[in-house]
């Protein structure tokens, strides 16, 4: 029997070869129906389809411990366990097979399982606990401590020994679609003596790969760097909305704060891991070598070929890529990160979500930020007739990521977010 | 009829005037019984007893919407709101006055009802959404600076005019009396060239005030500062543990992080923000003075005067007071910090935990972590025949805190926990 990783598979739903979401994909996201509401539903990405697998489950098509898909987001689903999800996912892959005339061949069953991805509204994918951002690209790293620290000079000292990371707000995490307010905050604008309150007025986007965590490990219990992968269940698109001006005034010495934590948005599909797990690479060779319980073993593909791009689409519909780039350059991998992360003994949750940090490459035109792309704002981006440093009301970032098979690409569907204007 | 504050409120539970948990207090906690296990339940301190009120309101003995309290944490309690929370306090004060023979005089409930704090296992009383550590204390702030960057000028640039916080790592929130395992991470040794792995050689506490968020506010919904009190429920004693060497090279740029998400332990029993209304004092003046979003009214008491200590006990039961200070003394008052924290538009969700940052004082015995006291480990403390500089393993930190009214005290009981050796 083909696995469902397998290139040959093909669905009876049409899938188009530049489509996120053919038969070897089959991201999950919770969704309702637009203008008919009820209860949240788990489905499955299928084409330009959304696939209702809480129905399937109900019709007994679907046979999982803890009816797990009736629950109103995937954390009871992931708490099953791996093996639950490889069964999962095989008995979706089976129902949507083209060969198979279960579900293909019931008219009915498709009216109530199968909905348009345009007439459905995604919600939160996953209840987070913890959320925690690292900052794992080098080129980003580099970018930054250029522009504030010292151009010869930018990495801190710790960067290369471990992957930096910091705990981030979890309550204001919010699925693509949402609309961003523009934050109001507390800034010290140059040569001001005193700081004011005001809207911020460098307002930035940041891309990044985020993942959630799929296996708890118990307060005091490290997870080794060999087995870090296994404790993930799938990744996502995330989008860091950073105040800029309140950010470098608020963050020493502990960190960003109110000027990360208005909004976070996260793709609203979660692409299992197992799906990307043809696209593993080995990541760039980390010199100086780590510390032993950060090494990976030679040979260890633990980096994804996930090309991703962003974009910014004006009001009036003016539209441009920003950077183009991928998140196998990244300099430390998800394993390196839950390890560390777990070294002192902290316990990591099911539904926790993990970030990488904006994902920058070497090329001027992989910058994920506009941070960067504008070099602080000195070097406007050109766009149609208007210029750019950082986002304006009505602006709308969206930003895409896929791996790219033979005749076929595993993405992660469009994550966007609008900016509305500051509220009083 | 006399308020569950009134001074001259007696318990037919005998009550020392030096206990912690007279029945103006009535804080609430979650346990189990030794031994005997079973389901949590919600208990109130009086005296030296716990009063089971899952069980009253099994009995009908205590009526409030939803049967809140047979939940295994507070949560739901919490979520009812204000006016649920007085309705609360004055049915328990009620049954556990002298004059009122419900409770006193019916033995086989009081059987049922009442155990000895001895003979209970108390949990952690709230699932903890986020958690965000302010950095409140001038004093500390200034040493801290002092020590790490510049003795003229301690202070970084934003402290006077924002409460300066970060996010941590609510799911290693850990009740008081929970063992601590001494971290193993990573170390810069001093003119080293390169990092170490080793169990932490400079383990620290730091005493912390922390309250729990009673009422929620939306995602982009500013709190103002005038009602933002309104959104603390209740406060417990924190312990802040930190691994100095960890943190030390970790921290640079995005804060604290693997060197304190090991554990966090706070105390047992919640104490009503109502119960500490009586102990509110002005601030110490503000200057400059903060924006408007952050200013108090001339004469509003956000402050509580609450009395903390700090002991040390080693495993040869030597113990002695490490420090003595006030909270009353910190710079940013729970409500301002509220205000800044929602300023941005961040939703504080009920459940969250806000912390104070260390609390030190002007005198050298007012200071609230090793660090501070030791002066970074160059003037190490007298302890018996022994010295301390950071913690050893086998040591036990105790912080008491309490509020002294005339003839009794509204106290949080003892927050304490134990170092075990690092676990390979």
């Amino acid at each position: 029997m083909l696995e469902p990783n397998s290139p040959e598979l093909k669905s009876f739903i049409p899938v188009s070869s530049d489509s996120d979401f053919p038969i070897q994909n089959l991201p999950y996201g919770v969704f309702t129906k637009k203008n008919l509401g009820g209860d949240k539903q788990i489905g499955v990405a299928i084409g330009d389809q959304v696939l209702n697998i809480s129905e399937l489950e109900r019709e007994g098509l679907l046979r999982l411990k803890d009816m797990a898909f009736q629950a109103p987001d995937l954390n009871t689903f992931i708490e099953l366990g791996e093996s639950q999800w490889k069964l999962a996912r095989k008995q979706i892959s089976l129902l949507l097979r083209e060969d198979n005339p279960k579900l293909r061949d019931h008219k009915d069953l498709q009216l109530r399982c199968l909905s348009p991805q345009s007439e459905v509204l995604m919600h939160l994918p996953v209840e987070i606990g913890d959320y925690t951002d690292f900052y794992s690209s080098k080129e980003h790293a580099s970018n930054v401590g250029s522009m504030f620290r010292d151009k010869n000079n930018p990495l801190l000292p710790n960067w290369l020994h471990l992957p930096v990371g910091y705990h981030g707000r979890a309550s204001s995490v919010v699925v693509g679609g949402t609309d961003i307010f523009r934050p109001k905050g507390q800034i010290m604008p140059p040569e001001a003596e005193k700081p004011i309150l005001s809207a911020c007025k460098r307002l930035d986007y940041e891309l990044e790969m985020a993942y959630f965590i799929g296996k708890q490990n118990k307060l005091g219990q490290r997870v080794p760097v060999e087995t870090a992968e296994s404790h993930v269940f799938g990744l996502v698109l995330m989008n860091d909305w950073s105040a800029r001006d309140i950010q470098k005034w608020e963050y020493q010495p502990l960190g960003p704060f109110t000027s990360k934590s208005f909004a976070t948005s996260v793709s609203p599909w979660v692409v299992p891991l197992e799906a990307l797990k043809p696209f593993a690479v080995k990541g760039v060779v980390q010199e100086p070598e780590p510390l032993e319980y950060l090494r990976h073993s030679e040979n260890v593909c633990a980096h994804y070929d996930i090309n991703l791009e962003v974009y910014l689409r004006n009001q009036g519909g003016l539209e441009q890529r920003l950077s183009s780039g991928n998140s196998k350059g990244l300099y430390w991998s998800m394993a390196q990160q839950i390890a560390h992360h777990t070294m002192t003994g902290c316990n990591l949750q099911v539904g926790d979500l993990m970030a990488s940090g904006t994902v920058s490459g070497s090329e001027a035109s992989e910058r994920g930020c506009l941070l960067e792309l504008t070099w602080g704002g000195q070097q406007p981006i050109e766009f149609g007739n208007e210029q750019r440093t950082f986002l304006e009301d009505g602006d709308t970032v969206v930003i895409k990521g896929w791996c790219q098979g033979k005749g076929y690409r595993i993405g992660f569907g469009d994550l966007s977010g609008t900016i509305l204007p500051a509220q009083d």
